[in-house]
Parts: C-alpha cells; structure tokens; sequence
C-alpha cells in the first residue's frame, strides 16, 4: 500500500486523533485523508464498531494509507490516553463537567506550546450521532467546542477532524498571507511603468481622447493610479505596449 | 422540506459560494451543510454535471434543505458572477496567470471587509478532480490557495467549502485594515469587465494582435487577469472603453 513519498506519515510531531468508538469505516477513511492534508500522522482508535482492519476505511483513505496502516487500536479511552500528557476533547454539547472550554484556534496554538515543550498530546472525537461521553471527556483537560452556527451545529468526524487538524497546521504557518503569482515574470519597475504611461498617453494625445486640457491632468492620473493598482509584470507592460500599438496601428482590416 | 428554524438561510450577508461544473450530488449536499454550519446560505452552481435538482444532493444535504432549494444554477460562470464585484477563486494548483494569492484567513477577512462596505462577493470552487480551469479563473480577481501537506493536498469540494466557510465564521467583523478608496464610483460588475473584454479583443482582433490562433487564448486570458487584478470601477471601465475607441478611431492626427 501507500503512493510513494506522498503518503508518508509526516515526521514533525504533532497530537495524536484519537477517535472513540468510530462507526463507519468511510468516517475513519476521511478522517484519516484530513489528518495527513494537515500533516498530522498519528491516529488511535478506541473500539471501532466494525472491527479493525476496515476495508471500507481503507477505501475512503485512499493514498492515505501509511496512517492508516500504522494506526493504532485499543479496547477504552484510558488505554488510548494513558501515555499522553494532555489530551483534548472535541466536543459540540454543553457538558455538565467542570473544565477549560477553547476554540480550535486556541487549541491549536496551545497544542503547539506544548508539544514544543516536549509534552505528548492527543485530540480525542466522539462516535457519529453520540459524541463523547462524559465517562469519555474525564481522560480531558481541555474542552475544545467548535463554534459553529447554532441552528445548525452537526458535523461528522471526518468534518471535525479537518477543522481541528487544519488550525494545528495553520498554528505553524508564518510568512506573508498574501503573494502575487507572477511565474517567470517579475514585477515591473516603476520607470517601466512609466515608460508604459507616456507611450499611452501620447497615442491619446495623437487621438484625441485627451482634447480638453482642464480635463487632461485628472483623466492622466486615473488612467495611471488603475494600471499601478493592478501591479503588472514585466511581461505585461510588453503586451500592454503591444495592444497600444497595434490598436492604432493602419493595418487594419477593412 | 427543512426542519423547523433549524435549516432557515442565515440572514447575515455572505459570500455566494460558486461550484463549478460540480459533478457528485452528494458533494454539493455536503457543501450545502458546511455552509450552513458556518452561517453561509447563498449557493450557485454552474452546468451540474448531473443536472438540477439533484436528489442526491437532497440525501446528502439533510437538515440544510432551504439553503438547497434556493440554490440558483447557471450555464456559465460568466453569467453567475454577472452580478458580483468580488469573484475570489479556490485553486490548489500552480497557474501560469498572474493574480493576487491569498490563504482562506487572509479571504475570510477581505470578504468581511468588502461585504460591510456594501460589495457583493463569491467565492468559486472547481470540479472534482479537474478543479477550476484558466478560462474560469479569469473571472475572478482573488485567488485562495489553501496551505496543505504539499505531499497529500488533495481536499473534496466538501472540505474545501467547509475551510473556507469556516474561516469566515471565525472572522470576526472588525475595523478593515485596508480598503480600495473608490470615491464617488463603485466597483465594476463582473458583466460590465466582461463587456469591456469583448470591446478589447474585439479591436485586437481587428489589428491583427492576436492574429496566431495558438497564441490567442493565453494573450486573451492574460490581459483579463491584468485587469482583473486592478479590480476597476465603473468609471473606469468606462474610461477603458474611451481609450480604446479613440486609439482605433480613424480621425487621427496627420
């Protein structure tokens, strides 16, 4: 099994999934796809309803399969739990326990510290429909609730694990939130620029287009404050030089 | 259909979420639900594969069938962002065109942001598979990248509606951090760009521009991203229009 490279469990640390009670296979499938799209590698399963291994989860995690295949199975939640340090509970209900509530962000940031500190971490969800029981959510010291819609909470596992498994990797992303794409071109220098806007606006001088001197000033300055805004390449101020002249070129078709 | 209050469309404004030539139905329901976890009721669907309505997508969308039923389908996705001023593309994928790249948190906060200040916003998904081609991603000015496993990236629609709708409920409607100072215009409409195209490539065309057939739809989807880019107002095209008239007129100076 497994796709060469692609499927290999990601070798950063990072918290245990750890499901409870899983019912279907296609669930443990996707939710295994999720974790290794976030780069999380380790999954634990407590009493899956239909046994283990499970065609239909390996099925659903189609070139997912290096964590599935090194998933681990146990009979109760404290056996799963019993080598971690901390362990999160997601959870959709209102619960009658006492104990620290967080958002998925914050979890996730914590998750970060922790395991950055040496700790070992898990992320335990409850079976379909039930959820964790609260036999379940005292192996937890943390509460992680999904703020979601009120009228319309309900997500299946696969769903929760991505949104969990997502904030841990976007916790350790840095770098700009925003780049332009440009390929092989590069941004155009400002005197390229320039050179783009004099070419332009002698041709609508030449046209006429900008016949009224008292409106010549300000038509300039849009004209220009639009392609700035647009942040062309290189490549780009050629191709507008080329439209420019060849939309006033004489060799047109009759 | 629908289940009392439980299912109604959130009245907050949103983005529409766009699918693109979606081919599962049951894709489309269980987008249908992320949505709606997340508070977003607006959906367009552009050439189902399997046509509408879909009763896989009914199965699927269980408990969101008002978001379903109010969906709007479209031949082309030119004419299902015809109305929108904001069209951000979700795309995995390295493309030869030149735009601005933004990740979902980066997205959910500029949609915040330009739905308070009155913009109408979508946000596009591609098919299964095949994702959104050039020719679909020339209609948008934005494009989100979600940031995965670089070695297993690969999300369903589902989960890539869920991350997206998810980050815009998390994003917090506050002060806007940057803003397109557009004075007395507005943003121009997707149609009306569309319409200033077909001026341009009209008169390019005639000039003998984009006379090498091979060549023609790059140079075409190029200088529509360009454009796109510089996300113009409605003077602005109109300005275009002016300049492009007058540069082919034949009352040009000796």
């Amino acid at each position: 099994m497994g796709r060469a490279n692609k499927s290999d469990i990601p070798e950063q640390p990072g918290p245990a999934v750890i499901l409870v009670r899983p019912q279907l296979g296609e669930n443990i499938g996707m939710a295994v796809r999720a974790m290794l799209n976030c780069g999380l590698g380790e999954l634990r399963l407590v009493a899956p309803r239909d046994g283990w291994p499970s065609p239909a989860a390996q099925r659903a995690a189609s070139g997912a399969d290096s964590v599935l295949d090194a998933a681990r199975v146990f009979d109760t939640v404290a056996e799963a739990v019993a080598d971690l340090t901390r362990v999160v509970a997601t959870t959709a209900r209102h619960r009658e326990l006492t104990q620290r509530v967080v958002g998925p962000r914050r979890a996730a940031a914590e998750l970060r510290q922790w395991i950055a500190a040496g700790e070992r971490c898990g992320v335990m969800f409850g079976a379909e429909r039930t959820g964790l029981r609260n036999d379940d959510l005292v192996y937890a010291d943390t509460v992680l609730s999904i703020p979601l819609n009120p009228y319309f909470a309900s997500l299946n596992i696969a769903q929760a694990v991505l949104l969990v498994a997502y904030e841990w990797s976007q916790a350790g992303v840095s770098g700009p939130s925003e780049t332009l794409v440009t390929n092989a071109a590069r941004p155009a220098t400002k005197a390229e620029l320039a050179n783009l806007f004099e070419h332009l606006e002698r041709e609508l001088d030449d046209s006429g287009f900008l016949r009224v001197p008292e409106k010549r000033p300000d038509m300039v300055r849009n004209i220009r404050a639009l392609l700035q805004r647009a942040l062309p390449t290189d490549q780009e101020v050629s191709t507008f030089h080329g439209i420019i002249s060849y939309l006033v070129s004489k060799k047109r078709k009759p």
